[in-house]
């Protein structure tokens, strides 16, 4: 639920003006002066909410919701109860997005966690050489070394070390405790709490006698509206850069390893991880806990599944799964297989071993 | 071993003492009055030790060790040698945990980095408006909030943040350089060093020209007694709350996305990931590496095996494992048919092929 | 690419000071005074760049490079253009480190954030019984407890946090925003940002009323030369230590439990885990994702692949892989014959559903 002690209750808003922002269509025109208050969940919304509906999953809670107006897709508007306000769009998640934006500014643009704007704080440690523009706030106990560069609008948060050289486009948020060094970073980019950019990559000649470091001298490009998720990891370049492209999005507890370039508007969930010097085109989606070798090339629009474990280079438009990586179809063939092959051994004990198997498998 | 440096070595303790603490049974009553002088492993335990025996690989040891005294159970007791003073409990591993608690108060209820109690330190940050009981210690460079609420006994490490709005209650532990935002914290709750809480959950209205920000405005709340290992990752709710249920335990590089639910007592191992919107019942245990999508339901009781890939609800009980995860002895059998039908195939040239797979797999 | 701003731009080089660096073999002993001004990769390289080759999957560039010199394996230096100068060394990735470590020594040295050498920084906090000896750096923000003690030529990042009693040695780095607590630390030790080392291990008395914490009484020991990386966390021991072995490289986001010993000169690479108690010999290598449960022993010499699910012990010199690991013939076999046995069942339609899968599956 929202909570005004962290985000300032919204003002009302009426239909008519849900409509306007994000295109839905008001089913009934008679309620376009109707106010709702917030947003909220199918399941808790009353009355004087807004929610949406955008999973499959959650469309019985739509027969039963006692929300006041609900986004829906065409599809399943006839469902939702009289009561409620239907508004339709063919992209329920993106109008709600929307939605939220207006209600909850602060929740769209990120504020620091120390509760004072527009601040540098003297309790922050900044290097004379630093050149911040007018309008950056610098929380409490942030250090910033020297020769760096910040644009204006962006917040760096208490306890953040942003390493000499770096520089930082505008509008952008690098929360609490988080670390950047040997970088060079976009407009309205958002690193949560605990990001490592910039570290050395994982680089070792090894040998019989031990293993020889090898200097690491790239850098970290992040282009603009990237988000990075809290305690992800990302090293620089060998002797090339790492290079985060525009508008893509990871996940907390993510690593990406040296010289990788991941293209423009990539997802990366959670726990995945992408080895050194591979690169990834555009709009490519890795779900969580999944892991890329090195020195592979994936093509655009590659959906890798969760836990895949990928070992060779990928065309582009690929969908694959499993360990090691395979096409979707083929790995959903593999475990039916499999299946049967254990069926065709064991037809009928099945029941009376499987208890067993709660019990001490 | 445990080192005085770290902490105070302990006031010796007699077998009465011990067996009084514990509720174990001192099978040779004559030794109530013999001392021990620290807790030790069964390997290294000398005559002025205790040790214990919980693990059934670990018995051998049981017969050789020097041990002064051993928690059992009494499945174990007779292969204890002559001069070891044996305490027979059925729980030896919760014995030794009271037994430690006792003689290491200090590892119990932990104490900050720095060295100094009940200190608010000068070197933090405090926002004028925050509200801390007596006896709150505050390490250097720690900041703290505007409205910020702290009970008493709660130490709050150095460099941690705590951000503007959050409440925490009594004799809590925050460890050095965690960042906790927009969340509600119980009672005794530990949080490691490098814990975020609060922070924006990954939410995206993907589509073809770029993917749009969904404002998180959700909330954590953790219940009492919960513990959350370093540098894991929990986010704040989307519409709803995130919420950790009472004396649940997570370990290390946990993620936990938006909406979560985890029951309580709760155990949730190393590297595992829960995926947003998944409700987990009382007393599951995910085992490391593991990780669930989003949006299941996983019943009390469930037992979720190391490395598994959970695509489906759960009913109470279960205990699955594999990727896609399946009930234990479903894979075990799996398992041992692939194994039949590769042994079907080639069921000669097994070991030389095998030295070769040494040498060039 | 090296950027002038993170790291002084290296005076030029004769191919006869790099052939001396290296002990590689200069072919054509003519260009013995050509000068490089650069590292570079073969496909970037300019005639002011020396580049190498030592995967043979970048062996096409070779041919088109138009680096200024080239370390390279004799088996491939005939196909080095006319124009490249070939250095032959039977380990050209070796030789390349040496020489990026002469032309870049502070990328081999680590330096701290903020851009100030040998300063102990008055923002800083450091308790009066703590012990630093000349030429340690203190950057700003960073906590130093009670009688801990560092060594000479060891810099301590901003915002790092060194827990009471912690003893380090000579010329270490120890990375911006890490906490290190109960831990013993050698020379030449380099923590990336964000390590956590030395919390509670995850240990609990489990229980149907509850989970028993049982106290962390053991330490960290980190003997010289390791290397451990962003975000990682190791456990201080229950009752005995955590070590880890001289020399051994620990890449990001890697989880150690408590009572593990990693010997010496071992591999661990990023996002993999290594459960409580199990210990490693020597030259161990554990790829991406990888994780061992507890109790274990590992043979020196072991490789373990990417994503292996270890739940055995393992003789010297394995090479497993998979979950649950197996050798690493077994396990292709297992691919190949679950490959077969899908093929049976379906021969033909194959393409028409392959295409199918890109779109649904």
């Amino acid at each position: 639920m929202s909570d005004p002690s962290f985000f300032k209750t919204p003002r009302p808003a009426s239909l008519a003006e849900i409509a306007a922002w994000t295109g839905a269509k008001l089913v009934d025109e008679t309620r376009a002066r109707y106010m709702v208050a917030n947003v909220a969940p199918l399941d808790t919304a009353g009355p004087e909410d807004i929610a949406f509906l955008d999973n499959q999953k959650y469309s019985g809670q739509l027969a039963t919701t006692r929300a006041g107006a609900c986004l829906v897709h065409p599809r399943f508007s006839a469902r939702a109860p009289e009561g409620v306000a239907v508004l339709e769009t063919p992209e329920p998640y993106r109008a709600y997005a929307t939605v939220v934006g207006k209600l909850y500014p602060a929740a769209l643009k990120l504020e620091g966690a120390y509760g004072e704007k527009d601040l540098v704080s003297p309790r922050a440690t900044i290097h004379p050489t630093a050149k911040l523009e007018p309008g950056v706030t610098v929380e409490p106990g942030a250090v910033i070394g020297a020769r760096v560069e910040i644009g204006q609008g962006t917040i760096v948060g208490a306890n953040a070390v942003i390493g000499h050289d770096v520089k930082i486009g505008r509008n952008g948020y690098i929360g609490a405790n988080s670390t950047i060094i040997h970088s060079l970073i976009g407009n309205r980019v958002i690193l949560h709490p605990g990001v490592r950019l910039g570290q050395d990559g994982f680089g070792f000649a090894m040998g019989p006698k031990g293993h020889q470091k090898v200097p690491q001298i790239g850098r970290i490009i992040i282009q603009d509206d990237v988000e990075i998720g809290a305690n992800s990891t990302i090293d620089r370049g060998a002797s090339r850069d790492t290079v985060i492209g525009e508008g893509s999005k990871i996940d907390n507890l993510v690593q990406i390893g040296h010289n990788v370039t991941v293209g423009r508007h990539c997802i990366i969930v959670s726990q995945a991880g992408v080895s050194g010097s591979t690169t990834l085109g555009d709009f490519v989606v890795i779900a969580g806990q999944a892991g890329l070798i090195g020195h592979l090339t994936v093509g655009s629009g590659t959906q890798i599944g969760a836990q895949a474990g990928v070992d060779a280079s990928l065309p582009p438009g690929s969908r694959v799964i499993g360990s090691p990586a395979q096409p979707f179809m083929d790995f959903a063939r593999e475990v039916a297989a499999l299946k049967r092959l254990v069926k065709r051994r064991k037809p009928d004990v099945k029941t009376a071993d499987d208890k067993g198997a709660d019990r001490d498998g």
